[in-house]
């Protein structure tokens, strides 16, 4: 059999189960070829080969919009449509995104890189269908998984889609494990899937027994239907009017496909339950937890990994601090929204399982009841990346700052996050936290610094939030850190020129290398405290200093430059003239963050020659 | 009987319930009296008078977390807490709040103002119980309504309590319709609560008969309950591992304090389902579904409004615009989560209900359906308090902006909105949209620039958002609106002083009155776009004009003053001196707008002065 010509989806339509196994192999080995070498999401990909291949043959993505929920399971559609060349430049700048992203392909419905989204799209695609007339040629097909179905927006759109009983599939990809352990009552729910397909055959041989009976008979099956209920997994669902089928083998393509074509001729709201394995192909990765979640470069015999930094990640540096408050003070407690090992939490939850808690993906839950823990007395930190922080904005407005609790937000991946690209980027904390009363922004620049922000972090009797970069500070020398004031900047380095470089967070550190390749011996202050702001220093600044630019890993409009606008103003200054480094008002794309930032003019060499102009 | 003496809630304990029924009578009398006087929630609060008695008598608010959702229904809550000659002052500045609040009364466990927190802070409040070792002497008691239940946030909660199995009780306080009418699969759910009582009769006989047959028969049974199960509205919250009991009449307080008790020794999570009738005692009100919601001052005998406005609401020139822009074109589409009635659409519901959807307190559902609508073709008006859009602010970024959509966010009530308070000002709305990318913000200043504005929103292909304010515009005259145009401001009074009055939106109005103040004849500039901004008109102003004031009903941090800030600073411009009258950086509290604004130093007169300084 030819088998390069298999990869074309549109041929898809007419391969029989035999042929879509082969294919099934080719896409695994692709993927592995491709991440093994770029880095990027393996175990769910490889585990959602199967669902997709049948998703193709029954579906048709050029019509049907296909939903991938955080979309990083949908390498095998993406090669199934005109992308497997291309997809040897997965997550580099300038190639194949490692979400789904129409801009790429039109197969492609929607991006997606948060979770939980993709119930609500497809209830607005199925609106969209209804309205246009195209109830019988199309049908909203959303794939979302086992952790992406405990957020509350997923629950939003089912409570309506329940109601209103649009003609629409959500194929529930249960890998019983999310990204990291199953959490909270829904995973419990799932899991009781063993006591299920005797509920499904009972229920089909009621329907069977019912079908050749007659009207009279129809009705009173159907009331005993409704009156008694097995205890499936299902239930859940059923009660919310959605129809539920399941559970199904995710690799066993014929049942995959029988099942999708009876959800997709019941033309209502259909929930296929459908247990895959995680890393399902590589037996290194199979049934992993974490691990082989979002991977980078790596060798495919040993499964080791192909570079080791050896620098300090901020995140670890993170983790060791609160780790020291933690062991010295019983009242400190934690939260992370479904990922313990990406922000470092798991250390804590495994030795302090009591006061830090992983609570799935639900971040406005996540800050809301960090709120009541500290209104009780407690200590909370609150652990989330910058980007999913929008997540619970309101909550942090209205459940924290109001009460001017002291809840610290430890925002991890602020600024560029490299390979995940546009939807994870850290880039608005600033903007949208600073305008929040009784908050307080802060940002250490070293790992030192991070050790002194903490211990104001954990002093500090009010909201505030410090960010810190992926990977690693930059790691020029700086020098000595003084302990964290409440708004209070330091001065790194003074002299005489007009010029003033001032960082804020990781900003520090770029600032410093630019000094580098500038001829002239300028100032460096680090901010350290965005709000409130050290007004005292900068008056002294402003006196000295006419130019000033701002280095910060954050959007400009809203960001650390107009705060010192706003200061400025404020203070009727009006001989200093402000130029700020940050981000411009674009979506930064994804890529090696290093040359990500060169297409933005921001490496330190750029900045340089901006300032000499 | 000493009916004063009934009034301090520290004696409820020894009441029998023909005193606590007496209560509820003279709590209801307290409510209307100071309610048909003052305006507020009177439905709401009416129908949840036994609910909180009840509580009283059972559990103590100053030891247990009292958490009302929304909490708008909790004025015998206050009133039996030391709060019932104060309460004449409800919503008034400088007497107490519409919601719960805890600077008010230790009582009054946490703020709320924004619905469906209270099953999160129930949560934390539960975690920072079982760490401080006060199971046994402490119990977080949830009042939830059956519209609030339909927020994810609800059930991202649930999903951890279910799990973790925290003492806590949820009283879903269950009225049948929410602030409007019951929207969503769960509301169903609830409705058919009929079968219920019949359940639990059945369960109850099961485990009466179960006690008596010793340990094998206990597991046989529990095997039994376990495998079968009625049909009932508890189902969904015993799957999710709540312990459900109900319904329960609201409005019978011997049921409701011995189900309360019941529900205390249960040691673990338990959902009472209690029902209740809006306007419960006040004939004219009961059962009503939105009108009697929030009211302003009435005449208690006929039911009828006070005061009437004969002034057009902005509101009301919003839905005017749209239902325009809906009636000539099948493309219009919208939504509102859960304020039809709030936010205008409800007219649209009912002349189009296949384009306009209420889709229950679900903001981020909302936007995010909208955006596939979007996608496939349509025009979306997401119709959203300011305030509520804080909820969704991710699904902005990420479901819209993202894919450069042409969704229409139309934030009403934005600026001060008056009684309601610190919760649910709309003054962050700027700042935290202004940072996005793709996005464009614009605001009409009258009812003309509003449908002018409005035809720019129909035709423009990129995701934008307008504000407008609670009640109406600034009456003063102002001179005739031009078209809207892309990043195109007007001028609309131009004289030789140094001084620019710049006007966004609402503030144009208040530029405008504070121009009658002044002694000299200053220039007036309409921003109307404060992204993009106008910056060729702007450079032409800062040539003419050194001194700016800044008029916008928003946060200063982040604002109109800030983009205006940005802009000069990117310009080099360093001549010009601007002063934002926009909000500082403070919760700004609730009471009649115009007092508050004068507290805030924003009437027209007294910026006037400052200008003059």
């Amino acid at each position: 059999m030819d088998r390069t010509g298999l990869i074309n989806s549109m041929d898809i339509k007419s391969y029989d189960i035999e042929q879509l196994e082969l294919l099934c192999e080719d896409i695994r080995e692709r993927i592995l070829e491709v991440v093994s070498k770029n880095g990027g999401h393996l175990s769910s990909t490889l585990g959602a080969t199967e669902l997709i291949v049948a998703m193709h043959k029954v579906f048709d993505s050029s019509k049907d919009p296909f939903i991938f929920d955080v979309s990083h399971q949908a390498y095998a559609h993406k090669l199934l449509t005109g992308r497997w060349e291309e997809f040897d430049s997965l997550r580099q700048f300038g190639g194949i995104c490692g979400y789904t992203k129409p801009q790429e392909s039109e197969h492609d419905f929607f991006v997606a890189g948060h979770s939980s989204t993709s119930i609500s799209l497809g209830v607005g695609a199925a609106k969209a269908i209804a309205l246009k007339g195209e109830s019988n040629e199309r049908i909203p097909v959303a794939v979302i998984g086992d952790g992406a179905i405990s957020a509350g927006m997923a629950y939003e759109a089912m409570n309506e889609l329940g109601d209103r009983k649009y003609s629409m599939i959500i194929i529930l990809n249960d890998n019983e494990m999310s990204i990291a352990k199953p959490i909270g009552a829904m995973s419990r729910i799932l899991s009781s899937a063993m006591a299920s397909p005797f509920y499904q055959r009972f229920k089909n041989n009621v329907e069977q027994v019912v079908d050749h009976l007659g009207e009279g008979a129809y009705y009173m099956a159907k009331r005993f239907e409704e009156s008694f209920k097995l205890i499936t997994p299902g239930i859940l669902f059923e009660e919310m009017g959605i129809e539920y089928i399941g559970p199904v083998d995710g690799h066993n393509l014929k049942s995959l496909v029988e099942t999708y074509k009876l959800a997709k001729s019941m033309k209502k709201p259909v929930l296929i339950h459908v247990q895959t394995l995680k890393g399902k192909g590589y037996e290194i990765a199979e049934g992993q937890h974490e691990k082989w979640h979002g991977v980078g470069p790596f060798d495919r015999d040993s499964g080791t990994s192909n570079k080791k930094s050896s620098i300090k990640s901020a995140t670890q540096i993170y983790t060791d601090a609160l780790m020291c408050l933690a062991d010295n003070d019983t009242k400190v407690v934690g939260v992370t929204a479904a990922m313990p090992s990406g922000t470092g939490l798991s250390d804590l939850i495994e030795k302090y399982p009591e006061r830090f808690w992983d609570v799935a993906i639900a971040e406005q839950h996540a800050v809301t009841s960090m709120g009541a823990l500290a209104k009780e007395g407690f200590k909370p930190f609150c652990t989330i990346y910058s980007t999913f922080l929008q997540r619970a904005y309101d909550q942090v407005i209205h459940d924290v700052c109001l009460l001017d609790l002291p809840v610290v937000f430890a925002l991890d991946r602020a600024g560029i996050v490299g390979e995940d690209g546009e939807t994870h980027q850290g880039v608005f904390d600033i903007s949208f936290l600073r305008a929040i009363p009784n908050m307080t922004l802060f940002a250490p620049c070293s790992e030192k610094a991070m050790h002194r922000a903490m211990s104001f972090a954990y002093e500090y009797k009010h909201p505030c939030s410090l960010r810190y970069p992926r990977g690693s500070f930059t790691q020029i020398q700086l020098p000595e850190p003084q302990p964290f004031e409440l708004a209070k900047s330091q001065l790194l380095i003074e002299n005489e020129s007009d010029i003033l470089l001032i960082g804020y967070g990781n900003g520090v550190g770029r600032a410093r290398e630019t000094m580098e390749f500038l001829e002239e011996n300028v100032s460096l202050l680090d901010l350290r405290f965005v709000k409130p702001l050290d007004t005292q220093s900068l008056h002294v600044m402003a006196q000295k200093h006419k130019r000033w630019y701002v280095f910060s890993d954050s959007s400009k409009a809203g960001g650390v430059g107009s705060a010192l606008l706003e200061f400025l103003a404020d203070a009727k200054i009006v001989d200093v003239l402000v130029t700020s480094f940050e981000y411009e008002d674009a979506f930064i794309t994804h890529g090696n963050t290093k040359v990500v930032e060169e297409s933005l003019g921001i490496l330190p060499q750029q900045l340089a020659e901006k300032i000499s102009l």
